[in-house]
């Protein structure tokens, strides 16, 4: 069996250790994931895919997990010493992650594309899936708030995504073409994944590549998405709020209208059982809190059975 | 008093900090060192100019004593990740050196000048001196070995400097203009100093923009040249070997025969007294190992001393 991942950064990056597993355990044969760059930026010179990177460490096991995002045993001293010299130093980069970043902006600097250049960085992470950006042009997250617009880590990072959002932008997306392998990727799966990250700044900027909607919408096979939030809220960062104020609530129906026509089935948690549903998406309940390897596990495999394909 | 100062990295460094103290207690006024960017190198996307940083760190009281370059306090982790990932290692960058490369070389791709981002950094760094690149053009230099042609940094740490060298080139000095204020500097100044450094690959670079070489050449002040060499040896490095191959010998006279039509005055060490001196040149004997902040300043104050301009 084939599953291809639509996936944002730590949540998507936490479920997806859930379907390694099952590829570990051979419970399906080919796995793809197709990551956000809309919150990739430039910084320092380095050009920094906070969202790949996510996935990339996760399932490398470098990442740190009480933190809940970038490498474990991190230090701090190459920002330091930045910031002291007047460089950047609001976006917090660690010196490990620093590495990787610096390996990237090299690649791209000598014009290879972000996809060769993930390709590249996931192989050595010895990664067993395929690893893929949504797109190789540049496509970036800007949010409209009352403070004004601003790009997606300025209000993320630097603003601790305080202002409340109004809509969202993805300047470069209606130009943008699919990366090598994601339409063939989309096409190929035997069953398609939403990952559980914010609809709106993770899984959103993927889909307005054109032709990646256009190939989710065509599907022929099973899409299943994963509710961010439990009981209405979410577990890490402002995906409940955003959802409250642009699509008017946090139920499973709200959530589904985020990916209206494109998505069959929606797994959510018991805590949002009695909440209200949509009426054309099939709706799974299950627990969806990722507390240890076992439920990571059993939520990948609710998703596979939630398209009908028991794993 | 105005002193300008040509000067390589780790020696040179270690001396300017005797001048620094002399500007401290008020016995010079204005000190400019014009730095050597022949072992520069591009490296990880990132532009390191190893002379010019060890200038920094050493006169912004950063750098490690013990190793002998680099930055105190130091770690490791973004090489050791960048290496993981695929990429180049064998040039050993510390995190917090890595944040002052970040800043650099993020200056020089916004098309800042070599010169302009040096004095952001040594204003940062609070210097109370003027640190200028000999040059903003690209200069680089090459060793001519038995195993073949090198770039500097490739024979130095790539080989540890192994290889024996027949002849040091300059490529891009013939083209290269000095840096704004060098000649300035040169001209204005009541004593021209040539550091303690290697004369092939840390003095010569600089000497090798022309009208830099001419406007010492056509001094009208002392010019005062310090040996590296100590009983004919050098403290660390190459210096000795290179100049026993090329020069003939390790005595004053083959020193100075280094910086021919250059220097008024050379300052050796007690262990050289009775070697062989130079005719042209004046010999001041003086304890030269840098072992400690007083030994740093009697060697600062024996080198204006031999330019008639006791401190």
């Amino acid at each position: 069996m084939k599953v291809t991942a639509l996936s944002g950064g730590v949540g998507g990056a936490r479920f997806l250790r859930g379907l390694v597993a099952l590829q570990a355990a051979g419970e399906l044969d080919e796995l793809t994931v197709v990551g956000n760059v809309g919150d990739d930026l430039e910084i320092l010179g380095l050009h920094v895919s906070p969202d790949l990177d996510s996935v990339l460490y996760a399932l490398a096991g470098l990442s740190d997990e009480e933190r809940g995002w970038g490498r474990a045993d991190e230090t701090w001293n190459a920002l330091e010493s930045a910031g002291a010299l007047g460089g950047d130093a609001w976006f917090r980069l660690g010196d490990r992650d620093i590495g990787l970043h610096l390996v990237r902006s090299q690649g791209l600097r000598e014009g290879r594309p972000l996809s060769a250049v993930t390709a590249e960085l996931a192989r050595a992470c010895g990664l067993g899936l395929t690893l893929l950006p949504a797109t190789d042009d540049p496509l970036r997250t800007f949010l409209e708030t009352p403070a004004g617009t601003f790009p997606f880590q300025t209000w993320f990072v630097g603003h601790g995504h305080r202002d409340e959002v109004d809509a969202v932008h993805y300047a470069g997306a209606p130009e943008a073409t699919p990366a090598p392998g994601v339409i063939e990727a989309i096409e190929a799966a035997d069953v398609l994944v939403l990952t559980p990250s914010n609809p709106y700044v993770s899984i959103h900027p993927i889909l307005a590549v054109p032709a990646i909607r256009e190939a989710v919408a065509a599907r022929a096979v099973p899409c299943v998405a994963v509710s961010p939030l439990i009981g209405g809220k979410a577990v890490k960062g402002p995906a409940d709020r955003m959802l409250a104020r642009m699509a008017g609530g946090t139920a499973p129906a709200d959530v589904a209208g985020c990916y209206a026509g494109l998505i069959d089935a929606l797994v959510i948690d018991e805590a949002d059982g009695d909440a209200a549903r949509p009426d054309d998406v099939r709706i799974v309940v299950t627990q969806t809190l990722m507390r240890d390897d076992e439920a990571r596990l059993r939520l990948a495999a609710a998703v596979l059975e939630a398209a009908g394909t028991p794993a």
